[in-house]
């Protein structure tokens, strides 16, 4: 795969973490190839000094087996021209050139430990190209420009943010029940068959959270013609047949406790809960009634449905919320963005721990595993110490 | 006609207002049926309570003998799949679908008294799609996006906005002398047999309230080659040769005292009053020896001039001020936006009196009109009484 | 030529100036003629009173034996209906119309005095239509709408704002040694000749002041394979290999005393001296080790390099370091925009003075040449007399 992002002080690690996943989920969990990714890139892009370092390593946190730059040299004629590679085209070292020769150099004396990392995740987020492609033709209405990339993104990101590791499945994945939590933003498209077994997963114990706007139509795009959201309001517990776009509308009480972004945007469904319990009523003089973010016991497992565009804020907020109640809140949670933490099993059968300071300024932390080997400065690492990371920096703990 | 409009925060009624005096007058005064108008609509239309309603009985106050919805119920496939009906694509009752049937059930019971609303007003606008379409030709200069209708519905909003009904005359129009006030927004395009019409007009008593481009050309949007505003300059005693584009400009000691609203904008002519009485010079270091807004007595009528685009207060001041002139101020002038009041002749020859609130706060008047019964509660209401009307409410008052 | 620009309160003279020094630059320092200049022009054109007059002159002052506008009378049909002439469509006098025959009446009075202007500069701009087409198809980088015409203006204005008259010579001059001080500005393509030439001018003793991306590429807008700027690198005693978009960057230390105008935006090349001096450093985290402005002597010469776009503010302290280095700071750089100066010799051999204040507020200043005659006014002025000159005022003085 090819993975381009924003980088300097707008590096974050999201774009890798996800293609990683996406790729690697697309294969079955195999361990994946990046064919591209950016060397200097556009004059924006140009790394600030250890950033080459700490995107190649996140690279293979993620399950790489290859990182390949685009491109060797920066060339000298045509439309991208000023797509820079590792060389600028004078063919004269360069700091970021000098930093692909340490990746080089540790790729070559680590290899063996990092590559082929095996991952196991608990929780999946379900995605559907047919989904995309309809929800995408009408959008949240007329003139509205949000996609739903947009919305998977804005969930992803909030996993991302408290270290949860997650794997990608679709509409085909017979793997559901791998999984204790299942993530589905925006599902506007599906069959039937698809729902009734979301259903049925949560009935025998699964926990899903859902968006806005799931279930709302066929495979086809053709509207159901029953009550909202089709299907799953049975293990959400709610319905809705009214949506409205919110003006100066947030959550009544802030439930988040966060203050000021305590705000919903854009796209609202009216929503009365059955047997659902309301996490979030929204505030506003006349939809005050109606429930913004339910939450429902069925069977022995757990329904959580947000119905609103809301805030970063609020959702960092619920997709904590489910993920505590899923029971896969551990230490690795604690330690939050922009401290990044990854991990696998690598060749040998051990546990690969990376963590990763997606910051300028240098930060510390407390090893929350069992005692190993930092590999990059090859020193032994007991449970419980605390790890000095500098910015933008890397640590690789191979336990014992 | 077809009647779509902003709902819920910006619902004003201004739309159902200007549609239907088109509509109407368009056929020669004769009632018309609204063969679409929003339901739910899009998802920024979804109507408040009460909200359907007031616009239902609003259609009928500007003499609609029907109202209709697009559509029936929400359509499961294509383009239109969010032009939301009274019914949401469940089939089910919904909040929007209750209302409708409240109306359904009222005009059933109250149409005899209701339809074939017959009006009688004093003030006209004219409207020529002649100069419509030479004015959006060029606008203010290239650039510029204003339009005609921009223009027209200024001063078309002012006048609702004080309960002033109008109709609709055009250059074909031979009823002229049917109104004691005639409103010419921006008549860009026009042949000479219509400004020497209106010059007459005014000589013979009239008055005519005109902008800014009126009599700029002829009717093939060939430039006068005389004085401007070309033959009604002689009814309005000013002239002007140079037109420019402000700056912080205002009006000069600011004579309408709408203080931060005290603006022009877009476009100014640069007038020399001849016999006209300046209303307002411009404030400006190099233009303000020159006329912004002007008034003439001419034979036994008034020929008023607005020559700059302002702010919606000052137009309002001015609009305030030929009405006023014209002998036109009455009781339900004093009752202002968001009390929006309008009457007609029953087909039983009684008054009819319609008073809405196009507010979400409830609200009260003193009733200014003979005594009557209020239709949709069936009560006495006496002459001089204290009228409550609640959030978006609406009151029908049949004179006796 | 044909020379617009804006009016009224964005009056500053710079495009009359410009459009001169480049349409006299082309004919090899002969007099040229304006075809066409505003009249009223556009509505937002009108000249403010005085604003014609000073226009003309302005003209006249740059080296033009004729003015001439669009058009006599305003046309009254058709697209340019609103692009007006001297007389407005109604063919009656106007205020502008009456100063253009003040303008009429001087230049009958003046012309055999102030026409066949020559000029003589020692600062030149050297401008590259395959740099302007090379530079335009990049900008910087996909999404930049900065033009070349942008950059060279930029510098232009700085000059002109210190009243230095400048020419404009191009790869084809064979004259560049008629200058003391020669700007260049992105020269992005360029043959290895030119650059070699340049090199040679600094040696021999010649000024040139560069920004970045000149000698990126050659003739051809193939990108040097060499260190970066090519050849020219020898007498700016700089290099670089990369260049970054700066975010919140400014210049180290404040060294031109800008204050809030101390800001780099766009683009910035990451400058490592050689034998340079640096007059300025990147003020920020990670790009702060690396030159933006820097200063070289070679052999006989002086190369000064502005490696970022810049504010104005700080365009203008540079400019002004290298006409002050290049010998060129005389008296007339001490008035400062709005008052800006002009000269040349006339067919008598006698130097003309122009002095005109581009402001609408009236100002005074000590004139500083030798003493001669005030030409308008038709009044002797004597050396280090005070000449008042009102709102958009003209003065012009022939010495003795």
């Amino acid at each position: 795969m090819d993975i381009y992002h924003p980088s300097q002080d707008h590096l974050t690690g999201m774009e890798i973490s996800f293609g990683g996943d996406v790729g690697r989920s697309m294969k079955g969990g195999q361990n994946y190839l990046v064919m591209e990714t950016e060397a200097q890139g556009f004059a924006q892009w140009v790394p600030y000094p250890g950033q080459l370092y700490l995107q190649a390593f996140s690279h293979l946190a993620s399950g790489a087996n290859m990182v390949e730059y685009w491109h060797w040299h920066s060339i000298h004629n045509s439309a991208e021209t000023y797509w820079k590679g590792l060389l600028s085209h004078d063919f004269e070292p360069n700091p970021t050139y000098e930093e692909a020769k340490t990746i080089g150099a540790d790729f070559d004396r680590l290899s063996a430990r990092l590559i082929n990392l095996k991952k196991k995740n608990d929780v999946a987020i379900l995605f559907s190209n047919e989904a995309l492609t309809g929800f995408n033709s009408f959008s949240f209405g007329w003139g509205s420009r949000e996609s739903y990339n947009d919305i998977l993104r804005s969930l992803y990101d909030a996993l991302y943010k408290i270290n949860v590791g997650v794997d990608f499945v679709d509409p085909t994945s017979s793997n559901l029940d791998n999984y204790k939590l299942i993530v589905v933003p925006a599902l506007y498209a599906a069959p039937d068959s698809l729902l009734t077994r979301l259903n049925r997963f949560v009935k025998n114990g699964g926990h899903v959270l859902y968006t806005f706007k799931t279930a709302f139509s066929d495979q086809n795009v053709k509207v159901h013609t029953a009550v909202q959201p089709a299907i799953i309001n049975e293990a959400c517990g709610i319905s809705y047949n009214q949506f409205t776009t919110p003006e100066h509308v947030g959550l009544k009480d802030d439930p988040f406790h966060v203050g000021k972004d305590n705000t919903v945007n854009t796209f609202m469904e009216l929503i009365t809960p059955k047997t659902a319990k309301v996490l979030a009523y929204y505030d506003h003089p006349v939809w005050g009634k109606y429930a913004a973010i339910t939450q429902n016991n069925y069977g022995k497992g757990l329904a959580t449905y947000i119905g609103c565009l809301t805030s970063e804020a609020i959702n960092e907020k619920v997709i904590e919320n489910v993920v505590k109640a899923a029971g896969l809140w551990g230490t690795d949670q604690e330690l939050k963005y922009p401290l990044v933490a990854k991990s696998g099993v690598n060749q040998y059968g051990k546990n690969i721990r990376y963590y990763f300071n997606y910051s300028a300024s240098p930060s510390s932390f407390i090893y929350p595993h069992k005692a190993g080997k930092e590999l990059l400065s090859n020193t032994e690492i007991s449970g419980k110490s605390k790890i000095d990371i500098g910015a933008w920096g890397v640590k690789i703990v191979e336990e014992k």
